[in-house]
Formats: C-alpha cells, structure tokens, sequence
C-alpha cells in the first residue's frame, strides 16, 4: 500500500492540520514541508515563525488561546526589552526565546536549517519529519500600496494594513530545497501530497517558488489535494481574505482552488460552501474545515486523507 | 575642590561598594571602571557579568538574595533551554536575558561595548559613568591544576574547583584602555581612586593589564586606596581566599594589601582585622567592611571616601 504523506504547510492554520495529519498516522508515513519565507532576523536572533508553529503544534505545546507561540508562556524578557528601550514590536515569550536562541547559536555553528530543524524536533520529542523548504534564505517581500515591505514589518509590525500589490520571494531563484525534501515528493510509494489550509500567496507559494519542489509535485503520480484556508468568504485566521480582496480575486474558496489548478487533483472545501463550482480538472470534496479542538484537527485529516485516498484509487 | 572619584571594580562585592559610592556622591563625581576579563560569549550572547553586576546594583534591580542577576526575575527561557537538549550550565534569567540579547545586537552593528554601556546605563536610569576596561576582548584565562581553562569555565562550570596556579589576560596587551577611562584617571580634579572590595587576581588584575590604566594610576596625584575582600581570613564572597591558599600566599588582608603595594596610598580592611600590619608605604583604615544591606555600601563608602581625603591632606 502507498504509504507516505507529504503535507506543505505555512503557519497556525496548516500546522492544525499538520497535527491532525501527525495524530492520523503513524510518524514513519508523514512529510510535512514548512514555509521558511516569513524567517527573519530580529535582535540577532534568527527567527522562523511557521517552522516554530508547526513544531509547537506537533509536540503538543502550543498555546492554545492566542494561536501562536508557546503554552505557559511567560513575558519577562520583553518586559526587561522594553525597560532598556530594545525594540518590543514582535512579542517574544520567554519560553519561546529558548527556540531561537538555540537555533540561532546551532546555525552561527554551521548547522544547516534542516539538522537544527531535525534537532530541535528530536529534543521536542516529534517524531514526524518536519523539512523548511530550504536550508538557502528566502525572504517574503510585500509589495504594498505604500512600497516594499519586509514579510515581519508588513504582518507583525504593521498588522496586514497597508493594502498589497504583489509579493516576492528574495532568494527563492537560487534556493535548493533540501535533499530530504525532494526525496520525500519523489518516494514511489507516494500516498498524497496535502497542502494545508495555509496562506495562498505568503505560506504556500514561498513553497512551491523553490525550484525543485513545484517540478516534484508536477511530476509525482500520488493525489495532491489542497484544503481551503477560505470559508464563506472569509479568512479563519490572517491576512489571506484581506489579500483576495486587494489583488482583486474573488474571496471564495473556489478562487484559492483556481490558484492551485495546475498542481491539485482535489480540494477540501467547507460545508458552508458547499454549492461552489469547481474549476476544471479540480474535484472538490466539502466537509467542516474549522478546526476549533484538536478533535476537530484528527478528524479533518481522516476527511482529507479519505478523499486523497479516493483520488488515487479513480486515477 | 577636588571632585572627581574614580571606582574600580569587578562583581558582585565591587558593585556593592560602586553602589555605595553612588548613593554618597553626586552623580557627575563618580566614574565606575569595571572588569571585562569574564565576559564571553555563550549560545551566540555577549556576555559581560561583571557589568551587569555593577549596572544592576547601580539601578537597583539587583536580587538581593541569589546576589547576582536581577530581582523579580523568572527562568522559563533556561528550563525550555533544557527543554531542547541547550546548554544549561550558565544560568540566565528570562530578565537578565534581555540585556545580553540587545547588547549582542549592538555590538554586531558596530556599536563599541563603551556606547553600548552607556546606552543601557541610560535606560536603566543610570546617573553615573560606568565604563569597560576596553572596548577590546580581554579574556581571563586560569591555569588550573588540570590545564588552562576559560574563566567561567572554571568559576561557574567547574564552581572554582581545580586549584589555581596562574592566571592570563588574554589580548591584555593589545587592548586599548576607552580615552573615557584614561581621561577619568587623568583629570585634574581627581579626589580619590577607589579599588573596590573585588577579587585581586581575577577582578582588579585584568583592569590592571590594560596597558595604560595602571600608569594612568601610577600618574595621578590623587589618593588611591583599596579596601579589602578579606574578612578574618575568609572570602566574603567568590574564589579570592581559597585562590590565595592555592598560590601558598598567605590568606589575609594584609597580603593583598602587599599585591596592590606599587599603587596603593592607603588601604581599608575590616575591624576584625584592626591589628594587622600594613605593607611599607601603606596605611591602613579599619572599619566594619561587611555589606549586608544599602546602609552598610552608603556607611562604607563614606568611610573609605573620608580615608581618602585623609590621605588627601596628608600628601
């Protein structure tokens, strides 16, 4: 039987069903590819938020209210920041400074992205692999009504409020994705290849602009089903409606799927938007894609893994 | 009159009687030369503890219990540390760690380690001068009887375990002393050099080293007295008594009175030790030199700021 599972996630949203996806099968049969666009550094600290998101998530350490960071979060340090006038616009717990701090000094070692990454997991104690899409800096720029912006000034330091116009991705042209990366899409025994319920334009795109890894889905035979970050017309979480809005889309989870035609054989879309006409060449399967409980989370992967798997047994 | 007072010190003892001198004089009066022989850089962090120690106490947000660090402080940051497999033998404060993480910051923007003091002696509220003994890393070195090690190798790793046979002041001789200091040490209103209660072979030495410092001393017309970290034979505090033993130097005040003989006009040891004899060429105050509360740092301070004048006059 077909075995492995690739899933390509960006942050908060993608790592639920990351967690999902972990809780589904058993660690030797699962993937997950990690947006590195949104890495930057901050105080001297390299910091890569959808790769701590995902790791947080999988380990179970996730704080479960704000949707971001650690649980048992303390605030010391950048409470002590502030009283020395350091620069306090991106929050950084105290727990949390652990991660950074750690990688920070194993990369400065030599260490590539991906053995910090495998590191840092081990200690955590997941046992899924978890890959950045490139050991090589990628850096998302926005594109705003107001100039070029940084991906951190653009979403922490200005909250998503200028209006966008494009995006780049700094580096991606020349970035390799790692090794393991590539070898996880071209595994024969492919089972499917998930994009999760991520940002289109800033979690999952800086993904598949590393040459390489779009080219390795094109190429792979197993189902690539995506899953909608939209439900009836709006964004669970960020900035991904907003976006639609301003490029000019449609905010509809049918518009997200146009978006991924050429790569997806399916698309998970929300009960609510049941009615939505597919594009062609695209089946859509619906079911509640709100992942409010880690419940919620396993359950929506089975869904997901059900309909890939029903993809692969048509073609 | 003459108005200017220049402290040396290390630590923890040395800040306690830096704080003392601050309370006692008014803020343009006082200039603090520190240690800098201890600092290091650990998980990729700038650290200088014996500043810290003296810029704490100095803005009084020292603990006053653990006697290093800051009050208030919490240590979720060193156990999701250990959490992720890190290094866990340095102990750092999620507080504390917010003064290593934006002094890295500005030193790897080119800031010298004098601007970066003076700006967080600014934020810290900090009214008086506290200056590095150079803005170029000297390192303490401590040949021990298991081989050499780096200084906080030996004293928080190894808790000054191996027995000391010597000591180095690594890059000493090519480090520059900041103009700042020499001007404090040269100005002509100078009322007294002051070297604090710290310890002589690992705290005042490596000042000391810095080519310039100890001829600046040895130029200025002004008084210079030392008071002593031996009480009855014992360390109040650190490694200075058990490092004397090992040297086969007799462990007393009246001996690192002899070490600072060349320098010294005068010299403060405590009440206990009243009947010692002073070195030739040094005279010798007694009073009570313990400083378990801020009234004990304000008592000593006048104390050895009214010997000084003594000498002062005497001269």
């Amino acid at each position: 039987m077909n075995a492995h599972v690739v899933a390509l996630c960006g942050g908060v949203g993608g790592a639920k069903l990351a967690h999902g996806l972990a809780m589904a099968l058993p660690p030797a049969e699962l993937s997950v590819i990690v947006n590195t666009g949104d890495d930057f550094r901050h105080l001297g600290l390299d910091i890569c938020p959808d790769l701590d998101s995902v790791m947080y998530a999988l380990a179970g350490v996730a704080d479960p209210v704000r949707g971001w960071g650690r649980r048992a979060e303390t605030w010391s340090f950048m409470e002590a920041l502030k009283g020395l006038g350091g620069e306090s616009w991106f929050q950084l717990g105290d727990r949390d400074l652990a991660l950074h701090v750690e990688r920070t000094w194993r990369l400065a070692r030599g260490a590539t992205l991906s053995e910090v990454t495998a590191h840092l997991c081990q200690a955590l104690g997941i046992a899924v692999r978890v890959l950045p899409m490139s050991d090589d800096p990628v850096r998302t720029r926005v594109l705003t009504v107001e100039g070029w912006l940084d991906f951190q000034e653009y979403f922490v330091h200005r909250q998503c409020q200028p209006a966008v116009r494009d995006f780049v991705f700094a580096g991606a042209e020349s970035a390799q994705a790692p090794a393991d990366a590539l070898a996880v899409l071209e595994r024969p025994d492919l089972r499917a290849i998930i994009i999760c319920p991520s940002n289109p334009f800033v979690s999952v795109a800086p993904i598949l602009a590393v040459p390489g890894i779009r080219s390795a889905i094109l190429r792979a035979t197993a189902p690539v089903i995506a899953v909608t970050p939209i439900i009836g017309g709006k964004a669970i979480k960020g900035p991904a409606a907003k976006m639609m809005a301003e490029l000019g889309l449609e905010v509809s989870a049918a518009a997200v799927a146009c978006r991924y035609t050429d790569l997806i054989d399916g698309f998970v879309i929300d009960s609510d938007d049941a009615r939505s006409q597919p594009p062609p060449g695209v089946r859509f399967f619906s079911t509640a894609t709100l992942m409010s409980t880690t419940e919620d989370r396993l359950r929506l992967a089975w869904e997901v893994l059900k309909a890939a798997d029903l993809l692969g047994t048509v073609a």
